[in-house]
């Protein structure tokens, strides 16, 4: 597939404890699938400096795009943004149009700017600025880093933001058959489909509801019409053997 | 913290197009945080063996166990266990006691023990099966390396298996706030209180309900006197700025 890539880091301690369940990374997921720019790795870090800066950098060595969640709020363990600089090697500071943002937003809510607000103001030099629409401080874009908070309503905000304006691939299209039997039953002539359209992934998911065993069969694609013949096959074969 | 370290790997091209929303990380997170052992990392690859194989090595040379889930069933897309066995060197091949739970399993079922489901019994050299309760099709332990199923209920039955004969830590405890304020409000004063207390780590958590901010404050380590310390200092710094 020549779709563009993308990585996924979600930070924070509190993924990791098991204290918050992570809905970021399924989130991005979705929109990136339905803009044809494959997923093709998720990191959860915690809230270390050298943690974070070594999967920054192997995951925009790697891929054309990577996401952060999580990290960039007003507290000692909002690290991100310095770790980001860290691993592009430039410097980092308060800059001039975040600190507008807050300003204009803090005076509109009545609260005060305090020196720990004005941490959120702190961008690595040479980022363009994400779009906060439900609380102002801004996440960035460095390189092929975009840095994004973690409460998922900014996140999906940030999200919404910043996917227009990045080159998409192919649409990555996928259809689904539902079949009420264990995926043993077809994993034998699923396999030659598989070998049968190689430019197509299939796969197969078992699942147990009110105690029998199913399997979803999904195929994935950019060619909308192998997609169609492919479903034609796998409805027969499936058929023949119901 | 001296606490031993895990590494979480989750294989499958659903989690990453945002097809299944993986729910098996934060199940064993919860786990391993009860029994003292910290999650360290979580990666989420596609069914590539190539990355199964250098996420494997990577995360087992880092940490002391490695969880992995998905890929471990009868179809041409379950491919974990023959990438674990290249990760290690050691080849793999169907197993006596494996094809003889397999086989225990069908005939009590009535269903055919067919080429693709016998796939489930090939195990890597060396490893030792884990046992699966829900559908049989057993799990394996090579070196420091887990590997289990990707459903749900299969997943947490492997993990209450494995996890009773691991050496665990001084249990991982934690203590909760929640303040109906925004985090850059105690960002300061927190900031001090965790720079008291080395030896805890403070999680500062801001949330947004019913369009009113708040911020959960949650301090983890492994010494109740030293908790309890600093929940009172917690206390006292959350109620005198009310």
């Amino acid at each position: 597939m020549t779709n563009p890539t993308a990585a996924m880091l979600v930070i924070g301690d509190e993924i990791l404890s098991g204290r918050t369940r992570d809905s970021n990374m399924n989130h991005l997921a979705g929109e990136l699938t339905g803009r044809g720019i494959r997923l093709a790795e998720a990191r959860m870090v915690p809230d270390v400096h050298e943690r974070i800066v070594l999967a920054v950098n192997a995951l925009r060595g790697a891929y054309d795009h990577v996401f952060t969640s999580g990290g960039i709020g007003p507290t000692h363990d909002d690290i991100t943004a310095d770790a980001v600089a860290a691993a592009f090697g430039v410097a980092i500071s308060v800059r001039d149009d975040a600190r507008a943002i807050l300003e204009a937003h803090y005076q509109r809510t009545g609260l005060e700017l305090n020196a720990a607000r004005l941490r959120m103001a702190r961008i690595p030099d040479g980022a363009t600025l994400i779009d906060n629409p439900v609380s102002a401080a801004p996440g960035f874009t460095l390189g092929n880093v975009h840095v994004m908070a973690g409460v998922p309503a900014i996140f999906q905000a940030m999200v919404a933001g910043v996917l227009p304006v990045l080159t998409s691939g192919a649409p990555l299209l996928s259809q689904m058959i539902d079949v009420n039997r264990g995926e043993g039953e077809i994993a034998g002539p699923l396999g030659e489909l598989a070998q049968r359209f190689p430019d197509l992934s299939f796969g197969s998911y078992p699942y147990i509801r009110n105690g029998a065993h199913g399997t979803q069969l999904v195929v994935r694609g950019t060619d909308a019409g192998q997609l169609d013949a492919a479903m034609v096959a796998l409805s027969k074969l499936v058929g023949g053997q119901g």
